[in-house]
């Protein structure tokens, strides 16, 4: 089946400068067959009159922590560890299966919901994670979190996985997931590599996200994060490194000379809300560093709106820098595309409108009083649109959303089944 | 007439920590008459189903410039001098009457529409501001913005307004607004502190916004901005301190020392877009200091989203102290609510939910996604929350904004009127 996309104004994520022409969009099946003024075709296809909205592609949110919508407001301005401790981690322990997949489908609702089409998921129980992907329709990187206990058990489940969802055609990439420096003993980690390079896929770990992980690997090692993942060798296979707020220039050093394949998943609101610290974003980025965006899970965010994430980013880089020249609209649109795209290695697939490319697309609806008038379309999205402005989504060529609706899905179920598990959890 | 509100969840603001309850509100004309269970009432009433919504009071934006719409994301991402000379004055330079009128107009209706009710505007050409105040029912501080130039003819038109609107039952009122400690002599300043005297009215203007700005006040006083206006007297009236970026221990003691009537306008938004710096809102707040959240003009934040501005603050002041529980999400809607309207000494009518109060009132739609669960509702609402979740609004006991529709305003002629301005002067 093709569907024809007209009077589309379409930001394509392409270049160096950003790139905004009328063109019509030919999709057949899940791919971008050809995108040109006026196309005409004979055979039978689904037509989408995009007038009034800018087309651009889906937005890749690199880090996430889809199962914890429940934890959305919980305990809210506490110090991180009273909370993980006091208000996290006893809620986890009680979690059953279909726990994680109300909530994980909770997150993926609302992340499409706010023109999300891509993430990247780290939990346990991820069977369930999985079955909420599939059902929801979001394109995902997913891995089962890893620290020293019960290891074997879990790269046995990722091995698992890995082997029936890293094939040709999946919506679902598998990685192996550690959880991080200083929570996993190097025996763990290299055995997560290994896996890794078995399984030809990449590793997902959270990387010098506080000064108290700081402190600890150092006290522990005699070496920075970056220096002990790099040398248990986790830089010689694609990475995801989440956070990445305490990265000094020699660790920076450390990533440039391996020709990081990946990058960092940066997570601009969790690490000012847990006061973790600012990620030197522009500085990464001068180095040749990918940089995406991710939102963290919910406990730590509270909302999975990346349009809030960029909005964050570029505040954050313009004041850490001093100087607002620094990053531009385009610069924080790129690292919520393409450049997402490419720390989750997925960059060939998906993160600009071209030919060939899978039909991850959102709909922006620009006729609106905050998005008047249209100086630049990217700084208005980037500084005024918010996720309530993405009016459809599509996801691998479906449409998944339509005026802010789910097309083929019960909201108020997934409300009404995250407010049970709340409610029998969250006191 | 009278309005009933039944089924409302009423988030109240009244006291140091939140208090929702289930109660009916009836409004008798544009005052809260009763909050209670179950109100019954004989005569006819219009009657307002809040069911599944939150009711609070409307956000009151202490510092704005709704004038400057047409800039919007206009040459975006530039060095403030730059920007300043070569994009925004050219432009200021050439509006005439009218296009003051549509550039407010639009920003009056996108403050309504995400749920501000209040602000404190400051540009030229006054008369058309206000003309926009009046068609589109939203409450104003208002001044005219004084430099060197031309200062008397802007006083006697300040004066003039003041007399005709600073009378009780208006939801207008006139402050007098020299620009800043940089931009205005000490002649000038103490000139408007008299006619705020006279007046029996505040002083609204900027103060401490950038180093330069401190470094030029230093370099021609020898003295910091805030000593600069103290020894001008300005303290000795009610005053807007737009930003407060720059306040050293010494010039708190300042204001501390005067029992500051009013307080500081922080602008979160701005101030990390033109790297201006963090203000240290929480040791302001600690020392007694009032400190509201505002916007700022479009050119500089692209948003009037009250909203952003919370998230805004809340992140900022986290990441600066380095603790998060040095705010909360209700310290941050005091700011956004009461703490703001004592910033513009209108706390005795607006501000909170109270009997006596004026019914200024925001609906927001907590039947959502990404407001489930909801374990903690200030959280909700401050950190994942946006305007576009304000399904209606109550300003002086009229619902001016309904289903996010504006009740009696044609939405797409402003935005036709203003894209034409920003066809005509924004190149």
């Amino acid at each position: 089946m093709k569907t024809l996309i007209t009077n589309a104004y379409v930001l394509d994520m392409v270049g160096d400068t950003p790139n905004i022409q009328k063109n019509d969009i030919l999709i057949n099946d899940n791919i971008i067959e050809k995108i040109d003024k006026d196309i005409k075709i004979e055979e039978d296809c689904e037509k989408i009159n995009a007038k009034n909205m800018l087309i651009m592609p889906g937005l890749v949110n690199t880090h996430t922590h889809a199962a914890m919508s429940i934890f959305r407001g919980y305990k809210a301005d506490q110090k991180l560890m009273d909370w993980l401790e006091n208000a996290i981690f006893p809620v986890e322990d009680k979690l059953v299966p279909e726990d994680i997949y109300w909530n994980s489908y909770l997150s993926f609702l609302e992340m499409i919901k706010s023109g999300t089409t891509t993430c990247n998921d780290m939990y346990f129980g991820m069977e369930k994670s999985i079955e909420a992907i599939e059902a929801t329709g979001i394109r995902a990187v997913i891995g089962w979190t890893i620290t020293d206990e019960a290891i074997n058990g879990k790269l046995e489940k990722t091995k698992a996985f890995a082997k029936k969802y890293n094939v040709e055609g999946s919506r679902i990439k598998i990685y192996v997931a550690p959880n991080s420096p200083d929570s996993c003993s190097p025996e763990t980690i290299e055995l997560c590599v290994d896996i890794a390079k078995e399984l030809g896929t990449g590793i997902h770990i959270h990387l010098a996200e506080t000064v108290e992980e700081d402190t600890f690997v150092k006290e522990r090692y005699d070496k920075s994060s970056t220096e002990y993942l790099a040398d248990l060798g986790v830089f010689d296979v694609p990475v995801i490194l989440a956070n990445g707020v305490y990265i000094s220039e020699r660790d920076l050093e450390i990533l440039k000379n391996h020709h990081l394949q990946g990058g960092i998943a940066h997570n601009p609101i969790s690490n000012c809300k847990l006061s973790s610290g600012i990620c030197d974003v522009v500085n990464l980025r001068k180095n040749g560093i990918n940089v995406g965006l991710g939102t963290d899970g919910i406990g730590s965010t509270t909302t999975l709106d990346m349009f809030e994430e960029m909005k964050t980013a570029a505040y954050l880089q313009k004041v850490n820098t001093m100087e607002p020249t620094s990053i531009t609209a385009y610069d924080i649109l790129k690292m919520a595309t393409i450049e997402g795209a490419k720390v989750l290695g997925l960059d060939k697939e998906i993160g600009t409108i071209e030919v060939g490319k899978k039909a991850d697309i959102i709909f922006i609806k620009t006729d609106k009083i905050h998005l008047c008038p249209e100086n630049d379309v990217c700084a208005n999205i980037v500084y005024s649109a918010n996720g309530a402005d993405v009016a459809k989504v599509m996801i691998d060529g479906k449409i998944v959303m339509q005026n802010r609706k789910m097309t083929n899905l019960d909201e108020k179920e997934a409300m009404r089944k995250v407010k049970k598990i709340a409610k029998r959890l969250c006191k």
